[in-house]
């Protein structure tokens, strides 16, 4: 069945920037293309919207179709229209960025995708389309993110060390924090709940593990906080 | 010439929230529609997107038609996309936000629009579409940037006193503001070049003017803040 309107129509797709923190890296989720145009080369994870669906259904239902992966954070980034974007007609494109832990999840390539992988954010290869734009703008609004709001719920383990939490940081802002000021700072908020457990590794002295405090979480995350690097 | 294409495609529109400051009062923008549907209904100036422009031109575009208004400071907001918010059919809609000083502009009404008028934010009629929702957003994200960035420029006269300012304040975030705190917080940003003039309104003493340093401006809003209010 075809489809006929009165004047040209743009196509719309959604693309996701889904990030992940793996101990000490910060990584994107990025699919092998398995169909032309682009074929073979990296991109980001994403399709064609359908008609009868919302945009936020579009980009679950292609992230699940093309990596596996399901109930994560996500919320609209930007939308990307540049005329020439892509090569096979007029296509405007929702971004999404997403916030999860690699851990927690298989990956697995599916339907368009001939791979799926995770790269750490220094590392991506090129990228198909204007899609390391759209990664650009995710970065940037990440780290935004990280100076007025707690966001480590989503990207840490429930329990975990100063460190971590520190590794985090550095890793997001991509640079290196003094750990004594940092470590003043972040618990200057209130937001973490020290927990009657060490944590060893190798051969360190044990590290006393924390949980975030969900009601002062939200509250700090509603009222903003600035954190000064 | 009709168009034809293998899957249905929505069709997409801009809709603008263009904001003004009129020395004590912040006001939005809206345009009564000249068409159906919600004929004779306020609304927020926009339409459709043209297949061979990008969406920033398109809200440029909308907004020196329907309302006469040009070169003003102009950012995507968010898309919208209910699947039934429009009755007519399939629309998406990315929306923008605009800010600018009233006094700036004589608005006029063309095209599809048969009146453009100010309202105060408190006093907006029932609004077309699912125009309350993004109005809504618009004036969140304005408020959020109150608070972490300047951005009195684009909404202030090039000269004005510190009462002025606490009223842009007051204005946005819809609240009342000690005068005293709100002075030393605000000159504590070194953000206001005093200047050698002052300002008398009616029987007030005569109140010292400042103006912004732009450079100062600039970097303050890459470097970002908290206006704790």
């Amino acid at each position: 069945m075809k489809h006929t309107y009165e004047y040209p129509r743009a196509a719309l797709t959604v693309d996701c920037v889904v990030f992940g923190f793996d101990d000490t890296e910060l990584k994107v989720l990025l699919i092998e293309r398995g169909i032309a145009p682009f074929k073979g080369q990296w991109a980001l994870p994403g399709g064609f919207v359908r008609v009868d669906e919302t945009l936020d259904e579009a980009a679950r239902r292609e992230l699940m179709e093309e990596t596996g992966l399901k109930k994560l954070f996500l919320e609209q980034l930007y939308t990307f229209s540049s005329v020439d974007r892509d090569p096979r007609e007029r296509v405007i494109s929702v971004a999404y960025y997403a916030l999860t832990k690699p851990a927690d999840h298989r990956t697995q390539a599916t339907t368009d995708a001939a791979d799926a992988r995770w790269f750490p954010i220094r590392q991506i290869p090129a990228l198909a389309f204007d899609h390391a734009d759209i990664f650009a703008t995710a970065l940037q609004r990440l780290r935004g993110k990280l100076r007025y709001e707690p966001i480590g719920f989503e990207l840490l383990p429930p329990k975990f060390t100063l460190s971590q939490l520190q590794q985090l940081y550095e890793a997001v802002m991509d640079t290196e924090l003094d750990k004594r000021n940092f470590r003043k700072k972040v618990l200057s908020y209130g937001l973490l709940l020290p927990l009657d457990e060490t944590h060893r590794e190798g051969a360190h002295r044990p590290a006393q593990l924390f949980r975030f405090d969900p009601v002062r979480y939200e509250k700090l995350k509603k009222k903003g906080f600035h954190f000064e690097l």
